[in-house]
């Protein structure tokens, strides 16, 4: 028996890779001897790129980078065993994480770390790169990223615009002469997993500024410099990414790289997915299980558990999903390719007994779901 | 496909027929046109009588007997359709909950009421009585009961004693020549789910006689009269009970039963199971769904689960087992014949949000359980 097992983290106890751990071990136990891959697997945010680590989809490269606020971080991404794709993960050189020593900044901080990480991958050969949004410092609309690439941000004068989201209030024109070929050339894809658009009420600014340190006057500030930076975007030829869904990921990166570069927005986990090689290990698999920390009917929406039960259905494989919670309904699940769904749960339990005992609980709900399997 | 739900009532949230119609309900959901045969089981433990008038295994009789108080109380037991073989309840008649309505009194509680239910069973020719015991308001060892049925119980003086466990003390012998045929022609079985002898300090007095009323000084006169009661019995020509595992239940009755009638104690889900006619249903079955409250090591002893594991495996029938709670280690359980378990858990959740919302979460489980069966 061939049993897969790819599992998102399951956030605030297991990271992927330990959950694989803790369901191959429950998986043996039912069925001595089997085979098992493990495929660790993320939904495109935070922790995808240990996830091609991992998977040895890439090998890490690092560099030297900005961080959101312009001061010296080294920063990893991964460029494939060939070189010709990347995956460059947000938060590696923009994250939040990395100026909470200091008083939050929302108005300045920005994102030409990441676009640095992209720049030398690009120099490297890469003409595919994937970029993971999201916990960003930032409210800059990736200018900063698409900065480190070649852009130049003009104002009224032709003056450059210091780095930041605020100073996209007197943004005029957008300048892409300077881009490069090889970043012309490149297919940029952007895994994300919020649906807001670049601007207004649900708008990068207005939902997320807040969480970035920004003042409801900071917000309100910020959400009208990136209509001013969404306008020149489709003044300078691009499309309007005012309101497309996802545009407002990663304090409006994505709509940056949509309006700037035509990047292509996409639901994390099936590019994880495929950029892992779980196609090729679900290929001849009697199994496969998968899991994360809640499933329930957003999970349907580009979520790890619906990315595998999509990619399982499409060859005939059964799948299983393990979490710590399951909430119906889970009929939108069902119909994408999803057998079953367990929780991990043994009987009455805290939300933080199931995070303390997750491994045990993971492995023991694993062994009892390959067991009905292979009856 | 053919599915068998066989479940035990969920102790303080479903009866086993809710719990039949909660799988049943889930089971369809999984796979629309299914057969699904209900047969809700017990343990032999209080309930046992309704899970068999449920069943259609027999038809209720009732009938007046005394109360344990020796007060008048209509009691229903159960006689199969062709007459020859009774369920009765001890709880029926001899229940605690019966005497609640006045303060405890332990000491002259009898079981006469059930042993009335059972005189009334063999008169219309049963020939095979089950007895099912637990729940009771005495502690007489069944004295009440087999008086009931014709023994005596004579003082030094020959003169009879009065019921109750506490005039045992002055017990010389026992009298059954006034048993009539039928009674020795009966086979008695006992089904009973503690271990407990009939005397000493794991005995009937000790461990039970306080949940009836008894101080500590009445168990222990109740604990001497019970050791008298025994070496009566033992001195009648019956077999020693004193230490007898299960003896204890139900006041002694259980080793009254076996002392005076050679009664067999036995499991009482195992009994249950054949007198419903599991057995026969799980012929041809595919799948068969069974659960109780809560599943652990200590179901392998007998209890529904166990019991219902032991029979699908010997008609190589895979077995689920769905529980509000499921405790490991569960090697002994699945080397009876249990495929899996699962509890009805869907997440984080507190003991009374499981009862409260049990027939749903049940419902939700065996869908999920039966699809991943029916893939």
């Amino acid at each position: 028996m061939r049993i897969v097992v790819a599992p998102d983290s399951f956030k605030g106890s297991l990271s992927a890779a330990q959950a694989c751990a803790a369901v191959e071990a429950g998986a043996l136990r039912a069925v001595p001897g089997a085979e098992v891959a493990a495929v660790p697997m993320a939904d495109g945010g935070e922790g995808t790129l240990d996830c091609f680590l991992r998977s040895r989809a890439g090998d890490a490269v690092e560099v030297a980078a900005a961080d959101p606020l312009g001061r010296p971080v080294r920063a990893r991404y991964a460029l494939s065993g060939d070189g010709r794709s990347a995956v460059v993960e947000l938060a590696a050189a923009s994250g939040l994480p990395l100026v909470e020593d200091v008083p939050p900044d929302p108005m300045n901080a920005a994102t030409t770390g990441t676009g640095e990480l992209i720049a030398d991958a690009v120099r490297r050969g890469a003409r595919d790169v994937l970029v993971c949004i999201g916990g960003s410092a930032s409210t800059d609309g990736g200018a900063g990223l698409l900065r480190a690439l070649g852009f130049r941000f003009l104002d009224a004068a032709g003056a450059e615009l210091p780095p930041g989201g605020a100073a996209l209030a007197r943004l005029a024109s957008i300048d892409g002469s300077g881009v490069p070929d090889a970043v012309r050339a490149t297919r940029f894809r952007v895994a994300c997993d919020v649906t807001n658009p670049l601007v207004g009420p649900d708008g990068a600014a207005a939902v997320f500024g807040p969480q970035k340190g920004a003042s409801p006057g900071q917000a309100a500030e910020l959400d009208a410099a990136l209509t001013v930076f969404a306008d020149a975007l489709a003044a300078a030829g691009g499309p309007r990414v005012h309101d497309l869904p996802g545009a407002g990921a990663a304090g409006g990166t994505c709509g940056g790289l949509v309006g700037a570069l035509g990047a292509e927005p996409s639901g994390g986990a099936l590019l994880v997915a495929e950029a892992v090689g779980l196609p090729a290990a679900l290929a001849g698999a009697d199994l496969v299980v998968t899991g994360e920390g809640r499933v329930d009917g957003q999970s349907a929406a580009g979520k790890v558990v619906s990315a595998v039960a999509v990619l399982a259905r499409a060859r005939g494989v059964p799948c299983v999903a393990l979490a710590g919670g399951v909430a119906g309904p889970l009929e939108e699940l069902h119909a994408l390719g999803l057998t079953a769904a367990f929780s991990i749960a043994d009987g009455p339990r805290t939300l933080d007994e199931l995070r303390a005992e997750a491994a045990a609980l993971l492995s023991g709900a694993a062994e009892q779901a390959v067991r009905l399997f292979a009856r």
